[in-house]
């Protein structure tokens, strides 16, 4: 006999292709009924478009046609569900969108029958006070909206800047309980579920909605709809701090979540269920949009799907920098392919093309494209130009012929030759003008990157769909190691958030783990990081980036320690690093490396602010979307000097 | 005699280049004297750089040290002056900033004797609850901090994020008066003055901090310390609130704002008086730096700078679009040339270079550039293609000769040929995978877009200090008419916020206003403009832009109507537009324009995100500093249907 997530799975592929006819659809609907207690409800783990009002308004409607003709009690899509999440700025610029989306809360609610449904949108403020909107989530109910709840709490770090846009609901004047059949249930939004004073050392807010509304209110259970992204560390503290107050609050939580990608921003789902002691009884797929039936007083009917692998190993927050990925790298892996695939198809694009370097970059990229996109439309081309070796030029095509992906080789030299002669009588006719020329110039090498560049922006420009591809990785954008125009160009840049030793670990993981085993080849993974675009003078062989940089090592834990501990140089010269428990390095070496990293940095802003979208994965970031600094703040002291010293200095 | 403005003006000097002896210092400061009576202050308007603390502190102690040899109350310098404004999200980053700023505080106050500085800095929050910091305002008198102010009301629309990083002081337990001299100051913090219940038709704020102090704790005065930036307009709405404020609450206002640029956002100084009946008493000059001593009770000891021309002539708001950009000239010149310099200083940059392709956009760069770096560091080079009429070449050759700037030509053909035939290659093999290549292609366009930037950052690579400009104007970003790795690549984009018909209009009035008169040649400004990227097949001509877009007149009023008036397609098809007052255009014209211009819109989003910093300059605009909106929400719907018509298509 089916069980119920097996007939739910059937009406994901319903909701999706319209496959089953009427008479089917009631037989699903009849054997799901006679498996369902009272008080199930189904949580709508959906993926909605930013913008895309129409479209998540009919995704909805057949959502909920389809709980109506089940025996549940209500059906709980995430916050912010008809509009879309994130919004960016664009509910101030066009309020026609606001109205739209009101407009299609109003026509949703006329199908509505006994089925509560209970959904986010943006409601219009029409107070002489506050900001323009609310952040809200409507309750309809036959044929009509009985209820709006507003959110409180307005989260603005990181890629969160909800109070730009919202207006926080009063806490003690806001009613939150919804009755759902001979329950109570205390409705609250997101950030409004995260600030238990007990839980957190800091909170952000002085109030806090769950205390209020359990003490006032006193709900039978607690439902929270959010739009809540994936981040390195954020499922353990997410589980400990829903489970934590399940437990202080003696009631069970029902958590809703969004899935999918919006430009730079996951969301992974895992909608779930904490019963009244805290445990974690119902728990959906992560990844994927889910039609969910879960039962907040019945466990036993519920399912709990496994999170990402690796996760739930490591269910404490991380207090050092360490070399083993393993555990994230499943979750690495989803979130990216999850954001390649929504980034195309929300906006129409089919196809990628990339140059295959034969090296990491490159590969990881080319590889996880093919995951997301069909290895049919992925393009992999291989440029050499006079540097390129023989194994770089070979590695490519083998990792092309083992990913099946369509490939071609096309040399660059003339282009580079062509461009060089060019700049030989400009350089000579402006140094006459401006006499102060580079002694080591980065021309030669950027030439080779930019031409690069142009035959793959040609590509898309001659053929429909078509996007080309940013390799850059973390470590080296912190460096600004690359090229603007050149290989930190494209329509989008899949691992700009994965720094260089988590990189390694997943080509190892990929060769592991996906249904092709090896499409990388080894050589790839075993050979030194280099861009293959200049000579060092000391070795006569191309220049190696840890040459040019720092050991990947000790650059990543320098990168883990600004991001998570926010370190500044003094603080890491009192702290030991892994790579120093490794290596023999003087202090001397470890500050020269440390002042290299900061005053690149300095320098990299710029190329930050003019990265293509890329998927957020780390706790931390430096993407756009979360993080933003002056380019003009290049002055800034990292290090830590004494109040003695300053005003000695002032006098 | 000298008047006290003659002798601040040295003043001014001195602490630029320390160019007095004591002596000459002190037979300033005993002449000065003299002319001052009881009760002024010095006015700091300064121009910090963001994250420098250690430079801002350094500038501060030099000008509190000549206040304090002259016979003032207090010297009084913008909001946040400590640490620069903006910040972006460093703060929360590099905490050790905030350390530092708090550091240097505390050296600056040992220096401070009776004369009072107030200075502006972040402010750590010790508390269990709230966000990190404050945006505070220290008094520092006798060697100590003798006071602290923190704001209340905290932006977090357009360029503004202040509630990311602080927590709001709570307005009725804040104590905001300082005791100057014999005088009560009421301190407030930029926008904590701009919620009057009165002056606004709808608040954003329920609470109004200057009722508050004005009603409870008696204010003599009020003094606002600011960092608010320059847009179009603006000036008439600060002019006319803090008149009204002034008069509603019988007490003058003193009014301190930052001067100078940072990435992309101006500050145009303006610091000034109005007395308790609203009238403007004193007003420093606009975009420069000023030892600016004003009296709030003695009129007639101040003086009121002109501001930039034109501007008093509006002082009403503008109800409809116009194409008399007249009044807005003088300000728009000056931000872009104080942005540009700003951007250059504050980076390390020192020289530009930039295409000269003879058309509108670069021609106007060009000669902006000019002003603000002098001409020795200006690069232009023409860049001719096969389609790069004579009369181009010899316009670019005529405008660098005029302008005296450094010039030479490269004609881009071989390699665009080098290239052209790469692709011919690669499109045969390409084809046979993926069968779809455009009809029309933007390819050949793009390569000599494309070469040309790659000569103009090959240049930045092989000379010092020197950075390559994006050209692209503000109503060709919105259309998307730009070539990623093109024209719009640069390191800095000195006219991405000024419309076509605004441009047309700042070339003229450059050719009238410059010292060497009419350096743009009048051929550049007549000709109608056009990328001389492709040929028109209709007209076997280079295709003009607006034969690829629409009439840059009605484009303009879109754009206005869009970031002004917020209007959804249907509400401007109800709307006149100033281009159909001329022109005789159908219905089906108008809503055929509409449509393709919200289509492309849509579509140029990620070019947007993209753009190399630029000066905001219009009332509002794209610039990521002050709006962003997600790539994908590409399926917005800017019309407006009605419910019946939706509901009807959801059943």
């Amino acid at each position: 006999m089916e069980n119920i997530y097996e007939l739910t799975s059937i009406i994901e592929k319903d909701l999706e292709e319209a496959c089953l006819t009427d008479t089917e659809r009631n037989q699903i609907a009849e054997k799901i009924n006679t498996r369902l207690a009272k008080n199930s409800i189904v949580l709508a783990q959906t993926n909605p478009v930013s913008g895309d009002v129409e479209g998540n308004a009919r995704k909805a409607s057949k959502w909920i046609k389809w709980a109506n003709k089940l025996n549940v009690e209500a059906v709980i899509f995430p916050e912010m569900y008809l509009i879309g999440y994130p919004i960016g700025d664009f509910i101030d610029r066009f309020p026609i969108i606001v109205e739209e989306n009101e407009e299609w809360l109003r026509a949703l609610a006329k199908i509505t029958g006994k089925v509560k449904v209970i959904i986010g949108f943006v409601q219009k403020n029409t107070d002489k006070y506050g900001k323009k909107f609310y952040n809200s989530t409507a309750v309809l109910e036959n044929g009509k909206i009985t209820h709006i709840i507003r959110k409180s709490l307005l989260p603005t770090y990181a890629e969160f800047n909800d109070y730009r846009h919202f207006e926080p609901a009063k806490i003690d004047s806001e009613t939150r309980i919804i009755n759902i059949n001979d329950k109570k249930a205390g409705l609250i939004i997101c950030e409004d579920g995260w600030n238990d004073k007990d839980f957190f050392e800091k909170n952000l807010y002085r109030q806090d909605p769950v205390e209020i509304v359990v003490n006032e209110q006193h709900p039978d259970y607690l439902i929270n709809c959010s739009s809540s992204i994936t981040r390195a560390k954020k499922e353990q503290l997410k589980h400990n701090m829903l489970s934590f107050a399940a437990q202080k609050h003696k009631t069970p939580i029902v958590y809703v979540n969004q899935v999918g990608s919006n430009d730079n921003i996951s969301f992974e789902g895992g909608s779930r269920v904490y019963d009244a002691e805290g445990n974690l009884i119902a728990m959906a797929k992560s990844y994927t949009e889910q039609f969910f039936i879960v039962n907040p007083f019945q466990p036993q009917q519920n399912k709990v799907y496994p999170l990402p692998k690796g996760l739930e190993k490591t269910l404490n927050s991380q207090k050092a920098f360490t070399l083993d990925h393993e555990p994230d790298l499943e979750r690495t892996y989803l979130t990216i392919i999850q954001s390649i695939k929504d980034y195309f198809k929300k906006t129409g694009f089919k196809r990628a093309v990339l140059g295959l370097s034969g090296g990491l970059d490159s590969t990881v990229c080319a590889t996880l494209l093919t995951d997301a996109l069909g290895k049919e439309n992925v393009l992999g081309i291989s440029m050499p130009s006079k540097i390129t070796s023989e194994e770089s030029k070979s590695d490519a095509k083998k990792l092309a012929e083992n990913l099946g992906i369509n490939f071609c080789e096309i040399p660059i030299k003339e282009m580079y030759e062509t461009t060089r002669t060019k700049f030989d009588n400009i350089f000579c006719t402006v140094q006459k003008q401006w006499n102060c020329r580079y002694k080591e110039s980065f021309t030669n090498d950027n030439i080779q990157a930019r031409s690069r560049a142009i035959i793959l922006w040609g590509i898309a420009n001659e053929f429909e769909s078509t996007l080309p591809i940013a390799t850059s990785d973390k470590s080296e954008l912190y460096m600004g190691y690359a090229t603007i125009n050149g290989d930190m160009s494209g329509g989008f840049a899949p691992i700009a958030d994965v720094s260089k030793t988590k990189l390694f670990a997943l080509a190892k993981w990929l060769n592991k783990n996906r249904t092709v085993k090896n499409a990388i080849p080894e050589e790839i993974i075993a050979k030194r990081p280099g861009a293959e675009l200049a000579i060092n003078p000391k070795t006569q062989k191309p220049l190696l980036a840890e040459e040019a940089l720092m050991p990947y090592e000790f650059l990543d834990e320098v990168i883990w320690r600004v991001e998570n501990l926010q370190q500044s140089i003094f603080d890491m010269m009192e702290s030991k690093f892994l790579y120093e428990t490794k290596e023999n390095i003087t202090s001397e070496q470890k500050l020269q490396w440390l002042e290299k990293f900061f005053k690149r940095m300095s320098t990299a802003l710029y190329k930050w602010s003019i990265m293509p979208p890329s998927p957020i994965v780390d706790a931390r970031s430096i993407n756009k979307a979360e993080y933003n600094q002056p380019i003009i703040s290049s002055k800034i002291n990292y290090k830590k000097t004494t109040l003695e010293y300053k005003i000695s200095k002032l006098s």
